[in-house]
């Protein structure tokens, strides 16, 4: 690899602010709860080598997180090493946890994830919200995180943040969901449905589902494209190793370029969008399908067992995201795509005409196209550890909280 | 407004570095070198202020600046104010500056840019370099640098780095051409062939052009789509004041983009990219023009005299933009367009048809789209402020070279 370009060198200018000791400090606490997450059990001296600061400093900022409650001592180390025996450190499994939920349009859930990544808690309830009015759909979400903070609880977590993934557009205040077409909900604030008393992070199931990738994936690099359906197409950009969220929080609308111009018409205003092509109904209408819950298994039960237009409807689906796909690598030229959500379970027949359309248009190698481990579980998942990652990135500010 | 998302909260941990003072010290430097750029001339009180740290602290920093020939005092401010008589300071007039360079098809061009950002020399070489191997082209490069170079010298400046632009793909290493298919340049080691002794960056012409509009541009938003049109057409994501690259420097191929996917092959290996139907040689032989050095110039004289050949085909390759735009507006969701480079000139035409498109296929309000004042002048503008604005970002790096 040669030498990266100096990216500082396009930073804008914007408000200057001084680099304080106590920014400092705070990036550095930060520093040691990721070490210890990602490499613990970790010794104070372990810490310090990591991070580069002496260990003196660490272990000043590692007594401040233990008596937070954010890490834990593991007790004294295996004898026979050189000085004074250490205590080896983890994350704490008993502190802050992230609560996730997800609105689908058949479906609610609700999770509670530790700060050492570990799922303590699930609810998940079946049944269609498409139609439903935002009040009630928010009132049923709002029970299931009710029952998995009471378990995590008695467990001794609390809860350190909720987010809620959405299968919609969502402003950037991450609280109001600006269009979810196919809830039919139109700038629904979420936030003041919510009756929680912890920060609420409202956002699109793709995005999260693209986080979740980020972070769970298994050696994921920092620049990927993440495409995942429910019923729309929704993209998570990543771009190194942040999530290109766009002016008004829009970015990632992939289901909305246009595949062949003068297609049929889209509920966008648009025409031959790659939804009128790959989303859910269209290739259920395509193979002969009335839309509905459960639907997407028994399409890939009448693929696997050869029927012709099953086969067909996926075929197509699979050329039109090749298609919009290849614009999408020329704008961004990720390292890979990754396909999400429910997309994940019909990979099979999707990948081979989509890497074939991605191979004709172009000229070099084509970007690798591979399929998400997490599947239809990344958005919930992505949600509960968006609230852990944040307890690591400003542990004093959780901390501090009354 | 509402408050942003913890972006912190998406950051991966890579490698742990430390904060130390010596980092601090430097990026204050520059805070110091920024403000006083875009502020300036400021006194020493007027820089603490707006940077918020301690008078006696910016004077630390200013006296550095100062000795190293960074900054200038323009002697004591007039009385009247209260305390004592403060000095303006100003960015050096007679220190570093940014030496610019562009390959284009049809012409070569250098250009110096003093720390204030005014054009302090300008050289360029007209005549087609279309099929010409890179030896004898940066040969020419090279005097039209020395030539600028040696100008600039005289007015007592010196070249604190290279920038070159060049119409095609350039690999993260910033000096490798890996493919310029309007020069039919394949591979081509700029930094082997260019005899320099300062630091070298080579990137593509939209680029630079996307990073003079956000410098140089007037009341630019951090986040917008610049595209741009040499004989190629390409573009520029930036996205919260910073380039997007991709994975191999290759992101803002729009010109690569499908439009009409069953439409005429293309040099990629694609069928119906956007260059197909609005790049320079597709429109000239659209309006029945041959290719060639001033075409454009003619082909718009042609549009402005009601030539009906002409504007059918300019109306057809603005419909082609709109509709590559459009899926780029959707996965990326920028403030803003901006045309720039060739399309520049011809914008009164392209911009009603490729706003319609736009427009017609958006479900809320379409992304605006205005025309660069910098036009052709972006990219060899845009070179030679990247080195300034690396002299800004680092000033003590310079400082310190030999």
């Amino acid at each position: 690899m040669t030498a990266p370009r100096n990216q500082a060198q396009e930073a804008r200018t914007g408000p200057a602010l001084p680099d304080t000791q106590q920014g400092m400090r705070r990036r550095n606490l930060a520093r040691v709860m990721h070490t210890v997450s990602s490499e613990g059990p970790l010794s104070r001296a372990a810490v310090a080598s990591h991070i580069g600061l002496t260990r003196a400093a660490v272990s000043t900022l590692v007594d401040e997180l233990t008596r937070a409650g954010l890490l834990d001592e593991l007790g004294p180390e295996r004898p026979g090493r050189v000085g004074r025996p250490g205590s080896a450190l983890a994350v704490s499994a008993h502190g802050p946890a992230g609560i996730g939920a997800e609105v689908g349009v058949d479906h609610l859930a609700a999770c509670v994830v530790d700060l050492r990544g570990q799922v303590r808690a699930r609810a998940v309830r079946y049944g269609g919200n498409r139609g439903r009015s935002p009040g009630p759909v928010v009132e049923q979400l709002t029970g299931l995180v009710r029952r998995v903070v009471a378990e995590a609880e008695r467990e001794g977590l609390w809860a350190a943040g909720l987010a809620v993934a959405v299968p919609g557009l969502v402003a950037r205040d991450a609280r109001t969901v600006v269009r979810a077409p196919n809830l039919d909900w139109h700038d629904a604030d979420l936030g003041a449905l919510l009756p929680v008393g912890v920060p609420l992070t409202v956002d699109n199931e793709a995005n999260f589902g693209a986080l979740a990738e980020l972070w769970l994936g298994d050696g994921m690099p920092p620049d990927f494209l993440h495409v995942s359906a429910e019923i729309g197409i929704g993209a998570g950009v990543v771009v190194d190793g942040r999530l290109l969220r766009g002016t008004r929080g829009f970015a990632g609308e992939l289901g909305h370029v246009p595949v062949f111009p003068d297609g049929p018409e889209c509920a966008c205003g648009g025409r031959g969008c790659l939804e009128q092509y790959a989303g859910e109904e269209a290739v259920l209408r395509a193979a002969g399908l009335a839309a509905g819950e459960g639907r997407v298994d028994l399409l890939a039960e009448r693929a696997e067992a050869g029927d012709r237009d099953a086969r067909r409807a996926l075929h197509d689906a699979g050329t039109a995201l090749g298609i919009a796909l290849t614009g999408a690598v020329n704008l961004l030229d990720p390292q890979t795509v990754v396909l999400g959500g429910a997309l994940a379970g019909l990979a099979p027949w999707l990948l081979p005409p989509l890497r074939d359309e991605l191979t004709r248009r172009t000229a070099g190698p084509a970007c690798p196209v591979s399929v998400s481990a997490l599947g239809p579980r990344g958005p919930l998942l992505g949600a509960a550890h968006s609230v852990v990652r944040a307890v690591l990135d400003d542990p004093m500010a959780v901390a501090e909280r009354p």
